[in-house]
């Protein structure tokens, strides 16, 4: 094998299957390597684990065809560091050493058998397959999976449901304390409607990938247990987890005695400074007031002492009193881009928020139950 | 108590005495609080540990006199998000709450008695004391004190060496592998010559308060076991390391049998490549080759492979086989400034590395023995 590749190309093509080879196996140290392959026209970059799996290929000159199967955690930071733009690398026929040459330095890379590792199956066709675009997508994932559980005791909650039909896609993450919900529409619809479950960090990985500068387009499609991904180029798989989702229809409340508008970033301040002496104090537990005219929140610490504070607000129905976990209100709110906000509140109900005129993204989080 | 500041001036006090309640102390909840006292003109901050204390004062109106003993880890972080620039904070009489208003805030924040905080003595005069400014004391202090060991089995290496005599103020510190040295002048000498051992990260503390906009007069006070140290708005005083600091001349080397001279940054990018695998294998062993023209280094990693680098040099004397731990080195390298290092070295010796044309600030590193 012999190539010459521009640094930032290569630099590309290793950050992306260094982090899914780390993502992925922890243990074995000859699994948790990548493959350079130079047998087409492009140079491509693999790597394959238990829960996910990428292959993304970058421009370069391929002046002798080849691949090398490479674990070294370093490489991408030596890449990275290397002087010089253009960047050659070597491996002779039958060799175990892989030369990296860049400006004076040569590194006489150890590889391993490119027989031993296992190649990315690429599919074509599955049970079902829709286009979205790669903006579209990102805001999807970026609004919803943040929301899942960290907690491997039920998988699922650590999961964003997928949820489309007819031109409708939907994802849904919660961890029963807080839900997160995004919708989107498609421009051709689905043959048939289909549910599946990603982990959550697998989707952010996906996510980080997408190119947002314009939209591209993305293949997505839905295997018996895996999910395939394909854009630009960039190809990634993710296995599914299994198991029934929960119903988010019927989280979602839709009656509501109080609703509230309110300046997003002074609400925001105000939570945060309240929570900072919740936080140490159990539950993190903020006491809020709605009224017409200002939210007034309370929070208390038995070591530090008492904090009140107001914000003015915008609210039609009934005063309520509500107590919110801080914690859970924030990371909600930090999804939140309107300049106002709307909280959506009911008696010991879960307590609506969502940007103002925007219904294609709502956010749930559940009251605590105070004295 | 009732006192009118702003915000950011209450901010700077709290600050400060915060970093020093928990540097000092982290067991005892009541110790690791700090003093806000207004009796005189200024609105003083203190805090007072076993190892440090501190008095800051800041402007702001004193309205009522008064003071109060607060232990609440959140009120700097709290202080710090406020709204509204002027802060009001007031405690009534035989009160235990201190009430801080910001904006619409309450915050109604609990306190200790005063009278069980043991406050900061202020010490005027002492063994020896002697004036220098706020850069150069900064300057010293950053130059030497990172250099010393994080090991606690030998006090007197976690400290750093201040050896003062006639116009001279010389700061050295070592873990034993590598040693920083820098020398200033006084514009007045020292009555008697003193030497003391201050212990490095309470220094480092000390170098945080060094105003370095413009020159501050900083004076300096030896007592029989702390050094005092009074500038602007603060006065600071530490504890001593007991014990004699090693003969810091024996270890810098005067005799060399070649002298380099290189580009920092260049010289810096190549170790850090090359310390990149090596740092995984053992004691991050770099191999330097230094000829007449060029610096080679090569380092090896047995599961990585071996990295190769050159940068050029100009060197005088015989070419020379050194082998040095590339971490000490890069530390080392870190601290130099001037476009160009000089390294000065002499067979199996301790190397010096120094900024090109300034013999005020040198670093040693001693070398590895290899097979």
């Amino acid at each position: 094998m012999k190539l010459k590749l521009k640094k930032e190309d290569l630099n590309k093509g290793l950050q992306a299957v260094h982090r899914i080879a780390q993502l992925s196996n922890t243990e074995l140290h000859t699994q948790s390597g990548f493959l350079i392959k130079a047998v087409s026209e492009h140079i491509e970059f693999q790597a394959n684990g238990f829960d996910m799996a990428i292959r993304i290929h970058v421009p370069g000159i391929i002046e002798e065809k080849g691949e090398a199967y490479i674990a070294n955690p370093y490489l991408t930071e030596l890449t990275r560091r290397l002087p010089g733009d253009e960047i050659e690398m070597i491996k002779q026929n039958g060799d175990t050493q892989l030369l990296l040459k860049g400006g004076k330095l040569k590194f006489e890379c150890l590889t391993i058998n490119p027989d031993d590792f296992s190649e990315v199956d690429v599919v074509n066709s599955g049970q079902v397959q829709f286009t979205t675009d790669s903006i579209t997508l990102k805001d999807l994932i970026e609004h919803t999976a943040f929301a899942c559980s960290t907690d491997t005791v039920r998988p699922i909650f650590s999961g964003t449901y997928l949820d489309v039909s007819g031109t409708t896609i939907n994802m849904v993450a919660t961890d029963t304390h807080r839900l997160a919900y995004k919708s989107a529409s498609l421009e051709k619809p689905v043959d048939q409607p289909f549910k599946a479950v990603i982990p959550s960090r697998l989707l952010a990985e996906i996510s980080r990938h997408l190119p947002t500068d314009i939209p591209e387009m993305v293949d997505i499609i839905l295997l018996r247990n895996s999910l395939a991904v394909t854009f630009t180029n960039v190809y990634m798989k993710t296995r599914l987890i299994e198991g029934e989702f929960p119903d988010y229809h019927r989280v979602i409340p839709s009656q509501f005695s109080c609703v509230a508008t309110v300046n997003r970033q002074e609400f925001t301040n105000a939570v945060e400074r309240a929570s900072l002496i919740a936080k140490d104090a159990g539950y993190n537990v903020i006491d809020f007031m709605v009224t017409n005219e200002s939210i007034n929140m309370t929070s208390q610490n038995p070591d530090y002492g008492t904090i009140a504070d107001s914000v003015p607000c915008q609210a039609i129905g009934d005063p309520l009193h509500i107590a919110l976990n801080g914690k859970l209100l924030l990371d909600l709110l930090k999804h939140c881009e309107a300049d106002d906000v709307v909280l959506k509140l009911g008696e010991n109900k879960p307590v609506l928020v969502q940007n103002k005129d925007d219904n294609n993204c709502l956010f749930v989080v559940t009251p605590m139950r105070t004295k």
